[in-house]
């Protein structure tokens, strides 16, 4: 039956293949049955979970070869707990004290176990509960002699249909063979997308519980980038989306090519591209797209989500991975920027009529030097891994600035009287975010190692318009004449003292806006690591000497209608964002 | 007994006197009793009436002759009340066909009225119902044949405390007498706070219950500016508020001498000196302060406290008011400032995170033709009754403004069409308050006929921070350099194009700000009436020459701190806000 699923996109990319539906496994429940030989059911116990143990030992190298180490170690943790005394002794014990059959003492001691983790408000513990039921549930199939969901069958091109899939499922897909994913449940960061971006693979997830009516070797088109599967296409369809896909297919193996290369203007002039990141994961992305750095690090996922702050050990482990991740290349670190639209439930902060216009990310800090200097710290303690650069964000007058550094000295000073290695050459810099201090630029910039530009903060408060305020959307303009002004201080007075100056607003990536920020001499744009090799190529079409010129033109130009006009007519008229 | 009273400063003023307490009138609740006569207590009840409107005739001219003719309006509402059959006709028919007493008619007839408008949300009709228990109780007095409460026993100098003063009550004050009035309810917009400050007598209002403890004749000491009432000072206190006493009387007759000179620096460079107003009555105080325009007429009162838009012919008579009595100098009025901290449950608008970012001012007014367009047309029907400028606040990009030039012209040709007769030398100019404005001011001024930079909030956005939230306040830099640069900036745009450039933000009327802006060459310098004439004489002893190359070097310094102890030292260390 000819049909349309719509869902989210969590890996771009299309694909024209058939469906292969892999079926729910039906939830099994055991009888409460009495066993004659206490002992040798015990024994058949044992004998399933080491089954079970081969399986995931199988399961985790062949994942280790083919996706890294790192993704393998969710089997680790599934090894771990088939090695779990509180589950695993507690099912022998109720076999042996109570005469129980294995498959019931087992459905009941995980159950026990997963609707207690259920409960919990830590995320972390709720995922557990995922991972106990894939683990028991392999157990069981062990015990009962029955196959696992079978993936054997899968065709040679296929887009695999699933309700969800789970760590194991995804382990034992054959990549050669499946194109993309749909999925019934699941969002942007459930783990079968995670999964799928890793594997570059396309993926849709939130499908809705219809999918399963869709029949295996169904043709199927799915277009991961508006998030649509579409079920027995017409041939006016198919033949439309072969040539989206060839269309698509092409664009990336052409930026593909841009990888390994340098940012660098047609004749000659380098700048760094750099990525922005907001998680761990978010690294090996920014590399595979060929970040040259980490422009910002948005440190906020540490203390969101959870219900106490983090610990100065789990701060300095996150910041300690990203730089030797980054292996020398410059990491930015910004400081913890809640406040705002993110908030702390468990900080208890008092509400504010204008939360844009309150106590977030630095004033906080400085009112809460516990929580601050707790995050530096960790910073410091990291720098001798990599190549650090803190940045402070929020900063309006000098003294914010001047406070921040002097509390920041003082830490690095007790952490080595404690004897502890502190690298000597860690920048110290700001986000410019504040329409005050781009226009104050000059006198900060006697005081910091670099600038970077929040276009995003930088647009809103220089409009007085909440970027988030669907009303007062019409102002948010980036190359509104003001703007660019400003970030043209913001350059002229970092390049004055000799300090370099970022972007890590969406505008450095912008295609508009990136002729203009080049010609007016900006050093570092950050920015999404899917923008960074469209962005690279555009550069290299640039002429750096033409665009210093015809940026001061820009200068000249009343709005920002005619700014864009101006930038489309000059760069040929032919570039859009990929 | 000797104590101290806390209340609210609503007239500024010391008085050192002994107390008048004016007793609150007892509430007379007559007896329901049946007449003989019909015709003889009706007859009586007209007498009564023709006796109150005697005195009321008599109390309208006199306060005619001493406060003017408007003070006097309200006692021609007095007599209307009178000549109202719905009350007056309603006690007559109840005399003459229930044979009821007129004591207990009138009672009965004037409560049904009273409780009936304390009851309605329109403030304006809650106030009547204060007029007609005034009214209706002057009748009583007249019928019951008591005396009013007796100010004719008041002492030739005397601080007069009362639970509160009704119109009726101020208007028979002997004013040769009274040095100050002090009440137990009210606030600085009550009755007796107005008529305090419109008699130039210091005022304490809502100084609490506990005041009618003190006796006639006790001997109090007042401070109006503090807000503080001492009863039996002692000689310490007695003579340190006669010092206090003498030096306010001795700057305020200096400060008179103002009123009627230029504002002009030394070296005789001029200026304009206005004043900010927020309701009809404030111009009178504008023009008593020797302001020589209004610099912003602040529209909200007039959209605010009821429960629907005001018509077009409401708005045409306050602004036609304000003109007529500003009599040939100039009236900026400025349109609709709604959202942010203010506002109109009737509008029915959307709560907003951020509403000092949302749509307000000039954003809803785009938003919302209708309401505009009723404004431009009672603004453009009053220019020819004086001189007009039309100002149009919160624009942060040059469409919005073309947008507001283009209804505002759209609507005067309708008029004109219409035959209306509309001023053809009104300047239409806006407020620089959104940084965006302030950076772009050059594109601006070629557009407009002025610029008024509004700096409270364009000082709130340009440190991204509320200026209602405590936590933030100290961001709250009027003479940061980032301020000061955006108003150079204004400043020489507007110079540039031969346009002029006011400020109507409180920044405009403190000490330390004004040598500043006088030497970066403001034209007009707009505050509230009270800070007129300390800044008029704190120009006079400027240098302008002197402080156009000051004000340079004032732009040099890199923080607030250093820029007020600048301009300390050059101003002989010597200048507070008076």
């Amino acid at each position: 039956m000819r049909e349309i699923f719509k869902g989210i996109g969590a890996s771009p990319g299309l694909a024209i293949a058939s469906a292969f539906v892999l079926k729910p496994e039906e939830e099994y429940v055991p009888a409460d049955n009495q066993v004659m030989d206490r002992e040798a059911e015990a024994e058949r116990f044992r004998v399933a979970v080491s089954r079970a143990q081969e399986d995931l030992e199988r399961i985790r190298k062949s994942t280790e070869e083919k996706l890294g180490a790192e993704k393998a170690e969710i089997f680790e943790g599934h090894l771990l707990i088939l090695e779990d005394p509180d589950l695993i002794d507690a099912v022998i014990e109720k076999v042996q004290e109570n005469g129980q059959n294995a498959e019931f003492a087992l459905y009941e001691t995980a159950q026990t176990f997963i609707e207690m983790l259920q409960q919990m408000d830590d995320e972390l513990l709720r995922e557990r509960a995922v991972d106990i039921k894939d683990v028991s549930g392999r157990v069981m199939r062990h015990l009962r002699g029955v196959e696992s969901s079978d993936l054997s069958a899968m065709p040679d091109e296929c887009v695999l249909i699933a309700e969800d899939l789970t760590p194991s499922d995804t382990a034992q897909l054959d990549l050669g063979k499946v194109r993309g994913f749909v999925t019934e449940i699941g969002s942007r960061t459930s783990h079968s997308a995670i999964m799928a971006r890793s594997l570059d693979v396309p993926a849709i997830v939130g499908a809705g519980a219809g999918l399963r009516g869709v029949a295996t070797g169904t043709p199927v088109v799915m277009d991961a980038v508006e998030g649509i599967l579409l079920v027995e296409p017409t041939d006016e369809e198919l033949a439309l989306y072969a040539e989206r896909k060839a269309a698509y297919d092409q664009r990336k193996a052409e930026l593909a090519l841009w990888v390994g290369r340098p940012s660098a203007s047609s004749d000659g002039h380098r700048v760094e591209l750099a990525a922005n990141i907001g998680k761990l994961e978010d690294v090996q992305k920014a590399l595979d797209n060929g970040a040259e750095g980490i422009g910002l690090f948005r440190t906020e996922f540490l203390y969101m989500g959870r219900n106490e702050l983090p610990t100065e050990e789990e701060q300095f482990n996150s910041y300690k991975y990203v730089l030797e991740k980054m292996n020398g290349k410059p990491v930015v670190i910004r400081t913890l920027d809640i406040g705002g639209d993110k908030e702390l439930p468990y900080l208890d902060l008092p509400r504010e009529a204008n939360p844009f216009l309150g106590q977030r990310a630095l004033r906080l800090c400085l009112d809460r030097p516990d929580l601050f200097r707790t995050q530096l710290r960790a910073l410091l303690r990291a720098s001798r891994y990599g190549n650090l650069k803190i940045m402070f964000p929020m900063i309006a007058v000098l003294s914010e600035l001047r406070e921040a550094k002097r509390i920041l000295d003082e830490e690095k000073q007790k952490l080595m009287a404690e004897g502890v290695e502190v690298s000597n050459s860690i920048e110290v810099g700001m986000m410019i975010e504040v329409p005050a201090a781009a226009v104050s630029a000059d006198l900060f910039a006697k005081e910091v190692d670099f600038f970077s530009i929040g276009t995003n903060d930088l647009i809103q408060y220089t409009m007085a318009a909440d970027r988030m305020n669907e009303t007062v959307s019409y102002l948010y303009q980036p190359t509104n004449p003001a703007i660019l002004r400003l970030i043209r201080m913001v350059i002229q007075a970092g390049r004055r003292e000799g300090k370099w100056v970022g972007m890590c607003g969406e505008m450095a990536g912008d295609h508009t806006a990136i002729p203009i920020l080049l010609g007016l001499g900006l050093h570092e744009f950050s920015m999404s690591a899917g923008s960074i090799l469209p962005a690279r190529e555009l550069i290299g079409r640039l002429s750096y000497d033409e665009w210093t010129r015809l940026s001061e033109q820009v200068m000249e130009l009343p709005d920002q209608e005619s700014i864009q006009q101006f930038v489309t007519q000059h760069t040929q008229g032919g570039d859009t964002n990929a």
